[in-house]
């Protein structure tokens, strides 16, 4: 039997990705992602607001599904392996379209339906969970979703068993072999699997251009408690702000914050929505030793009470990494939220600035006026969440995969996942480097 | 009929390109070209030495011609597309192999007549000249070379008619509008062969990553004047170097020389071979108005008579752009030869360092001799001979071929060039990222 | 008799020009120049506007004046070296505060003029012209303009006749031996100078950290006919832009437009001011080869009747070289004024990203853009107006002073300004490396 | 009483650093290195070997001791700061001729002594030994040697009492609040010290220019865990190099690979000096878990038992960081000591490649046949040892000197951290940008 896959987005460009797997007469639709930059250049808003599906299809924000068109009556799921907007983002604005469910982990099912309620977007799709390391059949295919290491909980490779053997889908992905929240990534299943002869391998090339390995999220903690250990002198204001997904950053930050006797304050609208969505499932359990708030009203008033009690009890975690103008931090920065920053405090980026020009324009602007008011300012206390080529060379190794197809990024890390693949043995017949909306037939 | 293009070398790195095409029971070899560095690392000599062609291909210096042992006996040409040792160097090496003849323009086989000679190698197989723009039967098929601009003199493109087509082998050119010597690229030609309908372009990929178009070497002159005219103060000595091969730089420089009113000298055993070749075939005329030497004991007679004279009546033009050790320019700033270079002195580099580790060790290393001498250094008085994204989108929009085979590069310059072609319209089935050895059927 | 020299401005960042030098009880001011950035970044608007001069000074758009507070009483004159913003911009607003006259050459009178009365702001200062070239008393205080290349007319290096010898103020210049439009360097002049004895050079370090020389305007009108020659095809509209002021770069376009049989127009409120000014004071005559069009109602005019008769039959030059949110290039790219943009069309950037964030944001979105609609972009297509290491070189031994002020730059720039003067011999007893607001005496 | 600084070398280029110091009528000389790079090009052996030492002069491989030819008679001490040959290096050249003794902490004392031994070179002067954060009286002057963080063990601030206040010469250093090898930075004393009034600071700039702190050696050890934890599969060698000096890092190799259950073997004859000097310290105690090996035969037949008993059951931690032709390491990988590496080993550098040309090549050269044999590498599993923005400005604070000179680097490096002086309330009068060979009066 002929499998089809579609490269419906995130093959020609960095984002929104999305991917359809035809086996038989039925399709499976794999992440629904949205192209943040572009969704935000668009909407001028960093979160989520009711706009047409093709406006963004048009403005390049979400995936342009007419490429599969005449594969619509066909779907029968939409799998989505982990909680990154360009992941899950494009869901409430297109799951709509498919008569499908949504199926992916719980924590990822949590923040959907946070962010359809307090959007107030109706998605007539039904949500399904599957565990990690669970399995569903969908239709006639059985799938998997198995556990991976990542910079958010529960990133799961999607499994989907073929009669040709088992097709992968693994992106995003690290291998992490000391996470510090949940599990190492199920390797053991995956070599099971490469064992019994894989058909295809769907895999993240964003850092496919690096060599050696991705460092452990253990890494980032060490440098995280580094920069936090030399920390001196009175009266220091300590300001972090990472990804509001990323939980196991958040809670080294958490953990430091309490052993510096600190009481520890998470603000913003992001930020709740992840830790709230994290305790639900069990993942995480910080409200009991730090305070969450999401609201403006309620940021305030926390400002006020840190202003009161003295900066130097708070370490205060905020949303803002990138210097999204309307996000906490930039508010703090400018000036329109109350807490007057002086040349003793430290404002702590732990995270990259992501390479978009806008954003490198905002973190510039932002960095500038931090210098000119003093701050100590800590910047790339992080580690990226990719692998990077050693790791996809094992993964290569542990599936060997019959067909490899690099996703995720522009034509040129995708090209530098092939030259691994090359140097691994593959030829050009068996790598696959499509563009967005190519169909490929494999058997 | 299928036709078949083994991608024999050129295609998993940058250097000692070679290409088999297999039309019916007819095999033709495009281009037999050296790895530059490779050889010098291993040979530890910078011009032709006798070294077994089986130890070349061992240190990835020679193209692995194992790769098309079952094509042997069909070879009926071993055509080269121009001078550039990356793409004639393993003439005198591999051509024996081959009961076939070479083919190539005046210029090129001048060369390679004169590497034989002063070399003292011997080779089985014929040297047949074609004219630029000119057409040569081989075997069943007819053979255009048609005339390119690049940096070095009778570059050509080599068209094969296949009966399912022509197919165009275009490396290396760029589109200059303006050349300073020679005539312009045959576009015409491109343009007819077009409309007739191209079967395959295989086609340089050097600078595809680069934006824009690739200047005139018009522009490369005005450069050298601008620099040479920029020189005040008395008693300065000038000496320039560049690429042995590029007739049309040392054109310019000669003629700047001249205005400056001083007698120009070209030295240096490449530089000689590759002006002797130029005025062989009535490319240029440079011994009517200076001189060359070519051997170690004519350019210290020079270098004494310059001493004599005074410098300040001098422009030496010399090998040794890249700082090989044994150049001349190495050995002037090294002091084995007798020039003594002092602050009033100017060296000019009308080239770019080419980016291998040893040029640049060695190119720092002269530099930072030549500043402790107080010399007076220019550097990338140069435009590239490689044509940069826009020429590459003229050409596919001129030859519209049914396929695209990037070479000469590595996969990240060969994916820039398949992202130029995806812009004009062309998807993955279409556009054939091959390494070294793989064999493609198009029809 | 103590000579002091008042660092103001331009000696910590780069940008807001002015040094303030006080000769027994006589001050004189150079410069005045504005911070372009900080300045859009608050007024939120590319051309002058009413603004409080205080605000500016708050904002680092304009020179703290209070560094010279107790010298504002000895202020006999305030001396404009040449018409860029960042060295005559805060004119309108700050010149007032000192009871001198405001004395420039031609040009530079024109263009304040012309500002002043479009903008409606009332400034008390008598402007009073010098030639190029020329000598003036201020005070007891003799003064020359000599001129300089540079990439805007009727630049000059400012000479002070102390009685300790002469101050040299060279901010900005390039040493350019063919320049297109204007003289050359009056280097006779700076040579007398030298022999008799320097006291001080302040001097331009934008390039310092350059090697080589900068480039002729003649290797950038070159580089301009090379990618005009390369446009090919039918249909196709042409638009360039660079900066208004450049009007040297604006000629060599107008030219190149005449040759390939195209109408030109200039579009924009920058760039007919400068043209307007460059036509009055006899340095350029375009008026009777093109049209200018200066309002958005005449812009909009202009633009109809290309899209009547034909885009293929115009060049238009537009203001928007930096992809400005408000200019006539940004309107055209982005739909608000009628131009449609096509795949046969030409963008041609005649300048460089000035590497602030918000112009890097603003050029790469707009890129973007042109890429999406198939838009040909030529960029850079450029030669700097500032001075490398070997102009700067030369410019030392010509003038051999005592003492060198390395201006115009952060401290890194100015340091490999310093590295150079020591290169040629002085240490650093004798190179001033001060900041914003210091004092220097020397004698 | 006036004092004199001569900064003898090191303020000009990176390397062979020393500064003399004048107070009253004796001199003290701090540091004596050696410039690496210079001194290998020239020597063309990476260890001492018997030259002359005004040769290494002439070539910029040592200190130009004749600017303080007049001082000669005064200098009563030769003070080092740390073992690294970039200070401690032309002691065995250029100490004897002085007549005084060479004062440092044990650990550079036992490395001075297995030097001169191992290559029988001669030195009059007595070695004098002070301990980590001793004092001693010489002639007049009190000196202490405070401790601070660094890449090698035992390296000091150099403090001495003047009349005037102390002088704290502090290069090189770094702030690291959780070493993994002996004690944190002395800053309680520098902090009385700053409150007493310290005259002068003469400061490390090497990462002056890198914004933040420079992270923990704890951080490279967390690092070094991840890549050795992400070693899966078996009969895999392993493979570590490191700064044979760095034995903080050796001593977290070492560590690992007995968590691994590897047999640990340095090979090398600097990896066994440095470790020798440590033992016999009482820094470190590596030889009741470890081998040693130091002579080429030791190191064959450390080898051949490897070979014997399987390279999966050791780890290699061999000299050759930076590929240094003579190194152990190149010699593995060139194949002239027997390890055959195949694609199931690692090759771990724990370091940086020291940015000069050579190094660079030497290392690409490597890292190519390394790939070419499908050898998995790890690179820059690595910190600097000195100290970033944010530690040179924690220094600042502490110190609150009167005067600022900037050491070893280029003036593009001293002029960033005159930037972060200037930052915390400096001007150009008390921070000095001093060049080789010129004096400052202090007081």
């Amino acid at each position: 039997m002929v499998v089809e896959i579609c490269s419906v987005s995130g093959y020609s460009d960095f984002g929104k990705n999305m991917t359809a797997v035809k086996v038989g007469n039925e399709v499976i639709l794999l992440d629904m992602g949205l192209h943040i930059e572009n969704y935000i250049n668009y909407t001028e808003d960093e979160d989520f607001v009711k706009v047409k599906a093709d406006e963004l299809i048009e403005e390049n924000a979400a995936p342009n599904i007419s490429f599969i068109d005449d594969w619509k009556e066909l779907v029968k799921g939409i799998i989505i392996s982990h909680v990154h907007l360009d992941h899950v983002g494009a869901v409430p604005y297109l799951a709509g379209r498919f008569d499908a469910p949504v199926i992916c982990t719980p924590f990822t099912s949590e923040v959907i339906k946070n962010i359809l309620q307090s959007e107030k977007i109706k998605m007539p799709n039904k949500v399904e969970v599957v565990q990690v390391n669970g399995k569903k059949d969908i239709g006639k295919i059985k799938v998997e979703l198995l556990n991976m290491t990542h910079s958010t909980p529960e990133t799961t490779a999607i499994v989907l068993h073929t009669p040709d053997g088992p097709i992968v889908y693994m992106t995003d992905f690290k291998l992490d072999a000391t996470p510090t929240l949940g599990k190492k990534s199920n390797l053991k299943r995956l070599e099971e699997l490469g064992k019994q002869g894989v058909l295809a391998l769907i895999i993240d090339s964003t850092n496919a251009q690096d060599e050696g390995k991705t460092p452990s999220e253990s890494v980032a903690k060490e440098m995280l408690r580094d920069v936090m250990a030399s920390i001196r002198g009175k009266n220091n204001g300590i300001i972090a702000t990472t990804f509001s997904s990323h939980l196991a950053r958040l809670k080294s930050i958490l953990e430091e914050g309490i052993k510096m006797n600190r009481k520890v304050m998470f603000l913003g609208r992001s930020m709740s929505r992840y830790i709230n969505a994290g305790e639900s499932c069990g993942i995480i359990k910080f409200t009991d030793k730090a305070k969450v708030f999401r609201y403006a009203s309620q940021i305030e008033n926390a400002l006020k009470k840190v202003a009161r009690e003295g900066k130097e009890k708070y370490l205060l975690v905020v949303s803002g990494h990138q210097a999204e103008p309307e996000s906490t931090l930039s508010k703090i920065v400018g000036g329109s939220l109350k807490y007057k920053l002086d040349p003793r405090d430290y404002v702590i980026f732990s995270c990259r600035v992501i390479p978009a020009p806008t954003n490198r324009a905002n973190r510039e602007h932002m960095e500038k006026i931090l210098k000119k008011q003093g701050v100590h300012v800590f910047k790339d206390i992080h580690q990226s969440g990719h692998g990077a080529s050693e790791d996809i060379m094992e993964i290569i190794d542990i599936v060997k995969p019959k067909h490899i197809i690099p996703a995720h990024g522009k034509l040129s890390m995708r090209a530098a996942l092939a030259e691994i693949a090359r140097e691994r043995g593959y030829d050009s017949a068996n790598v696959h480097l499509v563009s967005d909306g190519e169909r490929l037939e494999i058997e």
